[in-house]
């Protein structure tokens, strides 16, 4: 290693690390970088600041899914690396963060031991290969893939869990039936909508802890005050939307109406169109059908006992954006 | 209002009327005619007198369902205005019809009450919304949407009934359940034979009333007589086969096997083929499968308590219009 | 017919038959090479003599299915035909294969007697649409259609049993019910690896037979000795892969786990990818993906009680074929 006796030619620029050269301990920091970048993605922030933020609030709440997220976005980006797949894709973080999200969802709903593992890390690999894919199929529409590698992977390999006896759900899964009308149930207070708020963001990686979400904000303020904004707008957007529909106190509380609304209100307003009156209506639009779609996608995948995960952000998303070269109202950043 | 003033420049063309200039009672009633073509657009009929005839067979069965008509292609045409897609796409109903269908299957399934009416109208901006991501989406096969976004539309704001303790189901939904094998139901009549070709008319705007679907059969003739024969013998094909596999006679009676051929004898021998012996042949075949289809997306859909709609349809007609440059008999219209 | 008093002008290729000229009796034995390459087909093998050996085999099993095969690829083929289907892509079988298959299927699953033969044949003709659909859908990508018109044409029109009281079925499809968390049942032994191994292959025909298992790899190896390779080490995969898994002793045996994966070893490393260490192992993650995929699909298609098919090699196969432009390491066949 040459790290000693050369000049290491790295510098911080305002999303993260940048480093020149090819030694071996430049290639480390820069995959380091990348992680972190992946991390960032998830929120849609290709900022290795607002990454490491995120991973201390997954610290924060629970080591296991910290270390979750490092291996799954390790295990991912490095099958992107062998795949040689183009270095500028791969340091934005673009084949880390589904790998984020399926390390944590299966470590979510899977008892952890070496099988567990070793299953995480093949699914790891395969969103690689499934975020290709889509990146070849959305290329015509300059569609972004989003999240949806994490949600069908995730789909995928959990659901064999009813086929193959040697892995162990941890029973939080939804339990498998039929959906039902539902009834209001529980009172919403002034601590339902301050939670709500914060687990909302928090939800966005599988924590439910008003701390980690404070601190996943803080993360996004250190990325883009738009970001920042547009995400406490979006979840607060979730939270009373489904309080005035009736959905129950317990399900607001938890951030479960406000983790795809966040995503969407960040998307729409801060990264996808410039924000002006049009745009903002136009989010609004957008986040209000979220919140009804993860309702009706969770009704859904009852009969199959699976999760909505961020499948309404990823939907709605994609509809408002293939829209808009329909509508000229609208400013595509 | 300069109408008592000013030559107001309208005449009856064969479609409908034709609006010049632009003062505020010439851009009211281009609004009405593009609303009337939208209530014409349900059954693929740029036409506002068919348009206005479908409307009185609705009024006649039902005045909530007539004004859900109404303000449902109201609303997802004006989203279209305010957000400033292409004049002509709007003046001929394109992004009415799905609004209609959605206002009145969200007032079918979800009791009318305050609350419902503004979520009719969400979902009526929003099917505009899903009308403009299909149309880019489709640009490159020269795919029609079909009512696309009416279906997924109304799947999505029906199904959050699960979660949302302030929509009330009217109990129109069909029970979630499993499937199970069919048994032959019912004896089938001249009489079931009769009304299933009627309602089948009339269920393609959720109407089960015989009279309404004579109504619309008379709107059909004026707008297109190969649309009405067509039409009518779709139906009855939907009838004939429902029999002979052996459906329920209160189903076949009720026009549920009807509708979705309806629809796909028009699309395939009126409006996409130029009809001659190899597109009639390719337009039974279609209707056929497309009797087959519903029964087995209905099937599909009753763990999730949910109908299968124009679904049908619109499947059966996408896979024949995109296999049609594959087969060089067909001509194109 | 001047079949006794001119030159037949055909001759044996590497592949099958070749027929010049257009007497009567030339285009027949041109339709039956055509018919046995179809065949071919349902393994990837543009090959008669493979196709006449997998016929062989299926007979072995039982006359029935070998007679719906001929009839199912007859069906499909005549339908192209009849459409006026470029003549190349008829004689290489693609037309055939999933009419081979839906035939199969249909009276695997349903009572044969008159009614259901009709249906069969209807049900085929259809598949030659859905073929022609997903030909011209796919183009943009040069993405192959694999057997997806075969799984969505026998969904439909096996599902339509819940609403059609004159189709019987054989009792041969799951139960329609919630799927639940599996355990570990029955103890793998030899026997169970080596019955699992070849049942993998012959079940790919919906043939639960050890021999005619045998017989298909014997007219693999006829047809290409890397496919007939990769098809017993993906079977194995898909056998070693459920047993450290935990899946059931049973469904290990009945090839349930192996067919799929079969598939895509044939696809990825024999058909779509030129064979080298990267796409070795591509492959290898594509037949694993693959195991997990069909774990998946068949809890998911529980519900409705309907089975995989042939859905995870189909939907595997796209992804990891779709993604390779993105993965500079591997070489396009």
């Amino acid at each position: 290693m040459d790290v000693n006796n050369t000049k290491l030619s790295l510098r911080f620029s305002a999303t993260g690390l940048v480093v020149e050269g090819n030694s071996p301990a430049q290639r480390l920091i820069s995959f380091i970088d990348t992680i972190l970048r992946g991390v960032g993605q998830v929120m849609l922030q290709n900022n290795s600041y607002a990454g490491f933020i995120f991973l201390i609030g997954i610290f924060y709440n629970s080591a296991l899914f910290g270390l979750a997220v490092l291996i799954g976005t390790a295990a991912s980006t490095a099958t992107a690396i062998l795949l040689a797949v183009d270095r500028t894709q791969i340091r934005q973080g673009l084949f880390g963060f589904n790998g984020a999200l399926v390390a944590i969802a299966l470590l979510y709903f899977l008892e952890p031991n070496l099988l567990t593992w070793g299953y995480v890390i093949v699914a790891c690999s395969f969103s690689t290969v499934f975020m290709a894919a889509l990146l070849n199929l959305f290329n015509i529409w300059k569609l972004p893939t989003l999240t949806a590698p994490f949600i069908l992977t995730t789909l995928c390999f959990v659901l064999a869990c009813a086929r193959f006896g040697r892995l162990h759900s941890t029973n939080l899964l939804p339990i498998a039936g039929l959906p039902q009308a539902a009834t209001v149930e529980g009172i919403v207070t002034t601590s339902t909508v301050l939670e709500g708020l914060f687990n909302g963001i928090a939800q966005v990686f599988f924590q439910g802890n008003v701390i980690t979400g404070v601190i996943f904000a803080i993360g996004l303020l250190v990325s883009s005050r738009l970001a920042f904004l547009t995400a406490l707008v979006g979840s607060l957007t979730g939270v009373v939307l489904a309080w005035g529909m009736g959905a129950a106190e317990h399900a607001i509380r938890s951030g479960a109406f406000g983790f795809n609304c966040v995503l969407t209100a960040i998307a729409i307003c801060s990264v996808f169109f410039i924000l002006d009156t049009a745009s903002a209506i136009y989010g609004l639009l957008a986040v209000i059908t979220t919140a009804v779609a993860f309702a009706a996608i969770s009704a859904a995948l009852q009969p199959i006992g699976m999760p909505a995960m961020t499948a309404p952000f990823v939907i709605v998303v994609w509809l408002f954006v293939l829209a808009s070269p329909v509508f000229p109202r609208l400013r595509r950043a």
